[in-house]
């Protein structure tokens, strides 16, 4: 058949068209920059950003809470002591990332996790000249259990947003690390307030309506084992880690895309340069409203002590209405729109 | 070429299987009845509605408008008495609807604007034996202008409202009619709070992601005239009308289906039957949220002085965030999908 008459690419064409119009209705209704706002937000003001699915940031918003004056190294140390704490290990800083292989399949690559005690974690984030990238980031509400012992530094919720959506967070968690773990390109169907306590974090952040942008693809599970042969009497910060696939051979729908990675910009039919990325660094103190559904990438930086450390709040995100099904609707679109790769692994 | 391997019908399949999965996640996380409110929300409980942008109503909540007290026939003929009123004439009561032609095209036909006294207006809605049906329903914010002298007997906006959308309304309209007037489904780009002073509306509203069902063509617009050889000497209720098309050629999108039209159910695709409508009758003293750019068909019954009268409110809409691009993208979408019919006349 030949190409140019053939009435599947002209239908493409079409759907095509709508995605990038979808995008530049977008960029034309919104700045591609993020609000500051001068003070926390009343409830209502909060809830106009939910509403309109925007993030904003609040300069030194956190530096009342407790943690901010606290949280040094001496006193986690002192705090937290030798109690058990699930450490995340890998090769690269990349904890649930997107790892292309060599024969072109990418994986999606969870961390090596351990149980350490919490000093001799930390020892090794601030030391970080291990051949492995050491976090913490348990991501389970990790500060009622794990960090149970940090929970009165930080305020149980975050009074504005609880008001604003009507309940509590479903969880709360702390985020310790260093400046070589990243944070792949995702999501999370949550309403989130970010809060950096040590260091600073540097966001980028793309709306979901750029989903035709992200270069989502089904990715096989994985997840870092250490070598069979290379384990004898070494520390988790030198094992030799290899991804390893995930038994049960599922597959999830991840973005592939490096927002920060020039190469790759101009790829995903024309639409990436669309995709405008709001840029946000959080320094200590400052929070950081992140609306559900936005795709988000986070580098870090280390704070006086060698770390750094953060806390989230994770709000269920409301299903009702019509957002949620809108959303959902325009990643199917945009899976259908650029060829239909969406259940396979990309070529 | 083989039917059964067209690449477009292939696609436009996987497309309307996408429109088709919008409706069913619509339909999963939303009740397909309207949200019944105990008293007037607090600001916040509103902006909720509007971030999920869905309906709610509020039975009596107008009773202590004086309006509820005092809108009697004797009492709008005295205090509107001779102040001229834009009067809209059909043969139909079908002002701004769609109408079928004889060759199979579809107008969208305004209806006949002169100008009378009120009380002549009023005589004929109440009269309502006239060939033609008249309507007060100028929508242009005539709270303020034809129908000022009515102004002190609402609130000059909903409270509510105004500290929630952080905005007042952009107009107050009076609406005077008979039960032979029936408004054609349509949408508006408000936020409109709707109060029922006399009389009865019924409502049946649909969601913004139904766009793929409601038929939406490009219509050309027409108006309904007086025929050139039958006005001599009749009133406005008794003269001849017929559709001419406007004289630019102008076409608007605009939705054709009648969801109360039995026969039409199973059409567009067999989305239909996904699209399922909100009903909801207001009466004497009840108020309904209908949110921004759901579609809405409007029916009407007379109160025990043979008139209906209503108020309504409304309120800018919010174009930034995802909502709005979302939204559009539906339709463009659905539009494209539905055999691309957008750009013409159904056949």
């Amino acid at each position: 058949m030949d190409r140019d008459t053939n009435p599947q690419n002209e239908s493409s064409k079409s759907l095509n068209s709508a995605i990038k119009d979808l995008l530049r209705d977008y960029n034309d209704l919104n700045s591609s920059t993020i609000d500051e706002l001068p003070t926390e937000p009343s409830p209502l003001e909060f809830h106009r950003y939910v509403a309109q699915n925007r993030p904003f940031v609040i300069r030194n918003a956190a530096k009342s809470f407790s943690a901010y004056d606290r949280w040094s190294a001496s006193y986690l140390t002192k705090t937290l002591a030798n109690s058990p704490v699930c450490v995340a290990v890998t090769p690269l800083g990349n904890a649930d990332a997107p790892l292309r292989q060599e024969n072109g399949d990418i994986w999606l690559v969870k961390p090596h996790e351990t149980t350490l005690p919490f000093n001799e974690a930390f020892d090794l984030i601030r030391d970080g000249t291990g051949k492995n990238t050491v976090y913490l980031q348990s991501q389970d509400g990790n500060l009622k259990d794990e960090y149970a012992a940090l929970a009165e530094d930080v305020p149980p919720d975050i009074p504005w947003a609880r008001v604003a959506l009507g309940r509590g967070p479903d969880a709360v968690n702390v985020w310790i690390g260093n400046e070589r773990s990243k944070t792949a390109l995702h999501k999370d169907p949550y309403e989130n307030v970010y809060v950096q306590v040590r260091g600073a974090k540097r966001f980028t952040l793309l709306p979901p309506v750029a989903v035709a942008g992200v270069g989502e693809r089904l990715l096989k599970g994985a997840r870092y084992v250490p070598k069979q042969d290379a384990t004898e009497g070494l520390g988790v910060e030198e094992v030799g880690l290899e991804a390893r696939l995930d038994g049960d051979g599922a597959s999830v729908p991840f973005p592939t895309w490096d927002p920060d990675g020039v190469t790759e910009v101009g790829e995903e039919g024309g639409l990436r340069e669309l995709c405008r990325p709001v840029r946000v660094r959080l320094g200590e103190g400052d929070m950081l409203y992140l609306p559900a559904l936005w795709f988000h990438q986070v580098e870090q930086e280390c704070g006086n002590e060698e770390f750094c450390c953060a806390v989230n709040y994770w709000y269920d995100m409301e299903y009702s209405g019509s957002f949620y099904a809108l959303a959902v609707f325009a990643r199917n679109v945009a899976n259908a729109a650029i060829g239909g790769t969406m259940g396979e692994n990309e070529q």
